[in-house]
């Protein structure tokens, strides 16, 4: 599909390193028909020396608005979604029996599914997430369907079956490893009919965890994985109640990484959530692997699964992303998520000291460039560099007249003149929703408009 | 003013007890023309009975909405709005120097004052505020205007005009204690005129803090509390440093809340923010006195002051309300402040168990009977009695429909069928915001009304 050649002028703000912004003021980005950025200018009148481009579209992100790269969730369970917010005081092992396998068992129904996973990816999109790594459930035609629905909306995505052949009820869980395998193959042949070089959609091969699966289970799974070097998805050490189980159901393994690690299912395109209660020895492990960290610190607090270390993770150089791991957690907005992440490490430092706090710009980096380390994507998304993809969102804040009516429509991020950028990203990151995300862009194309959605 | 006789119909929600809501499906409530409730059915049939209503007017909360009390914000800097969310990592004792005294000092100007009250008067009455406890600046004529926004938008509030002799620079501190006291009885006397009986506006004594005023300030403000039988607003012990700073300079006091209790500062009208490290002695002498606790949980984990032990404070019988704090806290809302609230608690619980935890329930009973006893209201405010007054906000949730585009005005809480109305109001809490407050009332004036603020 070929694209209007578009120049993007305005304010461009983007992860320059983990604890840098670049704030470009008044610049330039040209995207071509494939969706890539063929230029980037620091100085917009600059554009003009480029060939080729004088007759392109414009799109100026105006006075109070700025672009910046999409965000990338690293977990979510897509099929959980009519569940956020609503968990009561559980914890994790009640908190699957009670509200989760029922939903998601419901999922045998397609037009539930179409319901719940058309709704969920047009928000997640109205949030600004570009791209996102997605649990759907073990049904295989609804998940094909959330492959097809991701894709016609263009929305990037790692859509995972979910694989599991024992803990949860009979009622909902694969019947065997044989079937297990072939529902799983069945969803990656379907990705590879309807896009076969993964440009948009990508099959994650997706063992729930690793009480969910028997040995066999899992070691077909990791065999698949080495097969087909396709990416792999799981949780991991997120609950002390679940670390003792898994301790005692594989009373073999040294930890709970080398369950993975054993069966060939921890490589440098694994997706570990949580990674909550990990020992010094298991994050070794997972560095050599290098295999990739989400942290999901909404759903940790909310069922007080504990406080990831994520100062210690990134110190000793693992990869980390945000996840917003609903309906573990509540919100399926980044946005909120890297609130959530800097709040938790608030809370490490009230015990570890200040090294452990997370600023804006720390929780910004994760949720754009690690986690686009985390989906091994760092050479096409997460920032403003030639040659990415344009997985973009215009951002606008709103400025305070003088005896103004309040508009409730353009959000909360009061504006009253005077805020460098830095502190109008600040209060973006702690003030801000879905209502200042105007605009989306995945490679190129405009998947999320308010404009029109409001008209 | 005589307002139109009016019966709210359809579901009524509010806190029976701390760990219990009563819904009610199908009710009715009558509201008189001074605004107070003169009826309540449990079956809206019944209303027929009522002699003298047949004509009154009548608003329904339609399918997916319900009646709630107004949220009452126990502590709130108004002047510290522009600053929301922008606080970096600062904790309490730079975070006064870097960001919040130079904003408060620019309050000198009225034109800026004005701006920003309205905004932030408008603001928290859109997101359910019907009662806050405001502090203002030193400035007398900014305060009186924050008295008078809030009188004509109708907002019920206390306005303290903050009182404070040293430690901030000199280009932000009253002059002399005399100086203080004279300007913070022209802020009291200003408040008589415009609202004799304290109906809506109550003046409240304000020293900022026990190190920011002298001996002599902080007794002269006592004798004015004991005196007028005023209520008194203060920040008791919201971080260690500041602990350690008070214990300099009041050697001779045994503890925080001794500085003062010996000054006639801790009365059953007094409000003492955050309370996050108090002793057993200090929470057994507020109890004594009868003195009330605002707990702010998203500015100490935003400014890492530390968790309040609020389970610990239920428990021996304080009373205890929620206060955003803007802008230690980044939002005004208090319905996301209920929320970390719970969150806080779970960061309580990881450490001290389960019992820790604070349910959705108990967060809203903080949020307002709570908050209705810590402002010394709880015969007026904070549920729907029989006698009381219609403080109260219409909730709508948005039921997501059959292939249906996405709705941003409507806000983020999808319901899709299914849930019963304790899990409406869990999602409510965690992922609603402004956009599903419809409507606001105060003493049945309407306040504000999202159709008319969206026209």
């Amino acid at each position: 599909m070929s694209l209007e050649k578009t120049v993007y002028i305005g304010t461009f703000i983007h992860c320059q390193s983990l604890t840098e912004l670049d704030i470009v003021d008044n610049g330039a980005v040209g995207v071509d028909e494939q969706g890539k950025i063929a230029f980037v200018h620091r100085d917009r009148h600059a554009t003009s020396l480029e060939q080729g481009w004088k007759s392109a579209k414009i799109v100026d992100s105006l006075k109070h608005g700025f672009f910046f790269p999409g965000f990338i969730d690293t977990h979510i369970h897509a099929s959980q979604y009519p569940n956020a917010g609503v968990f009561g005081k559980s914890t994790l092992l009640d908190w699957l029996n009670t509200y989760t396998f029922p939903l998601e068992s419901s999922f045998n129904a397609l037009d539930k599914a179409a319901r719940i996973y058309n709704r969920v990816v047009a928000r997640t999109l109205s949030h600004g997430t570009t791209t996102a790594c997605y649990y759907a459930t073990v049904h295989v035609p609804a998940t094909i369907l959330l492959a097809d629905i991701c894709h016609s909306k263009g929305q990037r995505a790692f859509v995972g079956r979910v694989c599991m052949d024992r803990l949860s009820p009979e009622w909902y869980r694969d019947e065997s490893v044989e079937a297990a395998m072939d529902a799983t193959k069945k969803c990656i042949e379907h990705i590879e009919n309807i896009d076969p070089d993964f440009h948009l959609i990508t099959p994650i091969i997706t063992p729930r965890f690793a009480p969910s699966c028997t040995d066999e289970c899992l070691i077909a799974q990791g065999r698949l994985v080495q097969e087909t070097g396709l990416p792999c998805q799981t949780h991991i050490s997120e609950n002390k109640a679940e670390c003792q189980l898994v301790q005692e159901m594989f009373p073999e393994s040294k930890s709970y990484t080398e369950v993975y690690d054993s069966t060939g299912l921890l490589t440098n395109r694994t997706i570990l959530a949580h990674a909550v209660h990990l020992t010094p020895e298991e994050r070794a492990l997972i560095k050599l692997r290098q295999a990739k960290i989400s942290h999901c610190p909404a759903s940790n607090t909310a069922l007080t699964s504990g406080t990831a270390k994520v100062r210690t993770l990134l110190n000793e150089g693992l990869t980390v992303g945000l996840g917003t791991d609903i309906s573990g957690g509540y919100t399926s907005s980044l946005l909120a998520e890297a609130r959530e992440a800097i709040f938790v490490s608030r809370h490490n430092a009230m015990t570890e000291g200040d090294g452990a706090k997370l600023s804006v710009e720390e929780a910004l980096y994760l949720a754009t460039r690690g986690g686009a380390k985390v989906v091994g994507l760092e050479d096409r998304i997460g920032g403003f560099e030639v040659g990415k993809d344009w997985d973009a969102q215009m951002v606008m804040l709103n400025p305070v007249g003088k005896d103004e009516d309040l508009d409730q429509s353009v959000g909360l991020v009061d504006v009253f003149g005077g805020e460098s950028w830095s502190e109008k990203v600040e209060k973006w990151v702690y003030t801000g929703d879905d209502r200042n995300t105007m605009a989306v862009w995945v490679k190129g194309r405009l998947v999320h408009d308010r404009e029109r959605v409001r008209s």
